[in-house]
């Protein structure tokens, strides 16, 4: 065995196709998913391999020449897409195996979720016949994968730029919901895995290849149900040792459980169980899907609290009065300054007194001096952890600024500058905007500040809660 | 007695003046805040009568006259609108009563919210010496009055148009929060008012004004402190017996109280003791200034729910997993469709199977006909009490549709009819937006529902959240 064969995980060959074919594409641009929609997405993404279509009649679809059947293709083929209906699938896998395929990716749906024991039949079949010639399956009814290092997208609108976060998901459109939210917060992928029903390859595969896979960091998870039990818990078990890993189990309540049996035929299991595993494994379960993007973007960029002191500042008296709250609320502490910190914030603001023992909330923010002169002596506090900024666009003061964007990378430099100087996290809350002027202007300041190292939140809320988690998964860590 | 003066409530004219006079305004155009913000906010929102400023030197700024001080002023004078120094309102007010202005606003701070002992007394002085004249006086530390009926504007961006919502704050920033993100979901305000330190005029007198007030349908509150408590709780228990009420009680937390008293001199008191008296009122008391939107918007749009059994439609299967845990949690049911509402759907759509038994997922949504198609029997089914429409922009099939515009307007028309000839309510939760162009469409969506008469909510979870407690709150009227 080569020292290359001792780092590469077995699997790494399923994330790197050298030409795909796809089968079931529509002759007229479609509604954008389906056969259709790969195509568009990879030829956006700019797959480096041939992409060959499988379609009855049509000569070419999007510029890519068609071939009635994959078996014409002259060239090898080693990942193919099917797009077909459920009932032509066991001719497809026939003829993947007469040309030596490597992979099927399965976006056909119509199996084992159903709930008609005939197409679960069908489906089991399918899974036997290959794993008999050797061919490793994703899905049925799944998006499959998108992975930026080998330019795969499994929708359009994703981004060639790769990074340290991998993700398991039972659902396609929730892979897309994480990528689309965490991307403009600064997460990058290494591969996301959409594998829906996982009647081959399933959540333990694609876990363990995460933990393996040198271009991944960070875990993050969305799944339905259980199969396998033990294999799974101990592919989660290994995963939270080596890497930060969060888990959005979904069917965590009876309603739940029934949607998830609809939608990729998951039996949820005890949530009590799943619980306890992840406490176990050192991993944190989250409960939405906005939560395991913070917590993502968490890993990411704080990594790690010295404790939960966290000084609040930023412009607004009723929001820091609420953000007290919320951080409490979520299990930190808003500790006042101490008199020596006090004395000196004292020193660049107007109004002194009790607006700068914590939260800070001072006429000084508004001012480049100011704004570095308040900022440096909290994050320097002795008995302060984190520093969280809070900010928004589109009303109160900075409204009428005129060099809005002058004014948002000195703030960012200045955040970056306190981050790095006082040696403890900066986190930024850039609560919601209600005009499309003011989002593109939280989104410009959003993209800076991640630019810069600084996690970004949607509101002081969820950066509490975020944070506190952050210092959960320490303590479960040990 | 006359009629006009028994259903008038006593403190009318406070929120009726026929002529401003600003003390305290930059000769040069300022930051937006203190005097110069409500000079362009008055004149952006069009207030009727005349407005007087008051200026050492000054000739006149953005076009209006000014006077070296307010007795110079040759017509009558109502309202003064204070944005001097602390130490020069004492002279301020003695010209106040000189001219026999009725209502004084103290935006000024630095009075007891700096727990300065001297500068508490000055407060009390102030307060006695104005009671004594009969000048009545909101503040001080605040941001006044925003009555859209009156043309009266506490910040800039405040439209002229007005509605059934009155709010009650402590917080002049969370009520410009509150303003913002409940306008473009369709809330409309009668008075929203901003009082600070409530020296003199205080959350029991707003409450009762806004109790007995015609133009006031709904009532949100955002309480820091509890100030004359017994004479508050006689406000809230007689505003929650008479009309929707929530509030929004920061200070909760140990942090947020000692906040609170840095903010506006609250002492926050027994989170317990406010819960127990919000539950004998009738009344919601809320977590969050998201969630004190969300339920103005289900006081406003839903009213009234017949049972907690929600139907879920919409786009992407992990989403729709997400959405009954979510709802569940919330404390509404997610009940599979009957077998014969199961039946009508299975006729317009293709997958059928599990997917039209709740929450519904279906491609038939996709099309114009298969929309109505689809909703129509959910909304009528028997078993169900609301209808929850999930939907975003940005990503999915949607994103590739030509014509999004109109086929906004045909779904939302779909949405009102299935609501009218329903008979149940229909929401709406608009997944949030990731860039500019998928927010401005959301925007465009979300006023077209509320144009509709529809609930709209930018997550899954806040939306059933606020169908639950609507739930509560009707369990609380009896």
């Amino acid at each position: 065995m080569t020292a290359a064969e001792l780092t590469v995980p077995k699997l790494d060959y399923v994330f790197h196709p050298k030409s795909i074919a796809i089968a079931g594409v529509s002759a007229k641009e479609g509604t954008g998913f389906g056969g259709g929609g790969f195509v568009a997405s990879l030829q956006e993404i700019g797959f480096r391999g041939p992409i060959f279509l499988i379609h009855p009649t049509a000569t070419a679809i999007r510029g890519l020449k068609c071939y009635k059947s994959l078996r014409d293709i002259p060239d090898e083929v080693d990942y193919v897409i099917s797009s077909v209906n459920a009932r032509v699938v066991p001719q497809l896998l026939e003829d993947c195996i007469a040309k030596g395929v490597k992979v099927l990716h399965l976006f056909t749906a119509g199996f084992t979720e159903t709930g008609d024991a005939e197409k679960a039949k069908m489906e089991q079949a399918v899974v036997a016949r290959a794993r008999e010639a050797g061919i490793r399956m994703i899905g049925p009814n799944c998006m499959g994968l998108y992975v930026p290092g080998a330019r795969l997208a499994m929708m359009q609108g994703q981004i060639p730029e790769a990074g340290p976060v991998g993700m398991v998901s039972q659902s396609g459109m929730n892979a897309g919901e994480f990528i689309r939210y965490a991307v403009p917060r600064g997460i990058r992928a290494s591969k996301i895995i959409s594998f829906g029903n996982g009647a081959d390859l399933n959540a333990a595969d694609f876990i363990d290849y995460l933990t393996d896979d040198p271009e991944t960091e960070i875990i993050v998870a969305y799944l339905e149900g259980i199969q396998d039990g033990p294999r799974l818990a101990t592919a989660i078990r290994r995963a939270g040792k080596t890497k930060p890993l969060a888990i959005l189990k979904s069917g965590r309540t009876e309603a739940g459980s029934r949607a998830a049996n609809s939608h990729t035929a998951s039996l949820a299991g005890s949530l009590q169980v799943f619980d306890g595993l992840c406490k176990q494994a050192g991993a944190l379960r989250v409960e939405s899907m906005e939560e395991l993007v913070d917590i993502a973007v968490t890993f990411r960029f704080v990594k790690r609290l010295g404790g939960p002191n966290v000084v609040v500042v930023g412009g607004g008296g009723g929001a820091s009065v609420l953000a007290a709250d919320d951080l409490d609320a979520a299990g930190l502490q808003v500790p006042p300054l101490l008199p020596e910190t006090q004395a000196e914030l004292a020193k660049v603001t107007h109004e002194a007194g009790t607006s700068v023992r914590n939260p800070i909330d001072t006429t000084s923010l508004w001012e480049d001096t100011g704004f570095e002169a308040t900022l440096m002596p909290c994050a320097k506090a002795p008995n302060i952890d984190v520093l969280l900024y809070h900010t928004s666009f589109g009303g109160g003061p900075m409204a009428r600024q005129v060099d809005v964007r002058g004014r948002m990378e000195r703030q960012v430099a200045t955040l970056r500058k306190v981050q790095e100087e006082g040696g403890k996290p900066v986190v930024v809350a850039i609560r919601p905007s209600v005009s499309a002027e003011a989002f593109e202007q939280a989104e410009q300041f959003q993209a800076l500040c991640w630019h810069n190292g600084l996690a970004t939140y949607p509101t002081i809320a969820r950066a509490g809660h975020a944070l506190a988690r952050l210092l959960e998964w320490q303590k479960l860590q040990g």
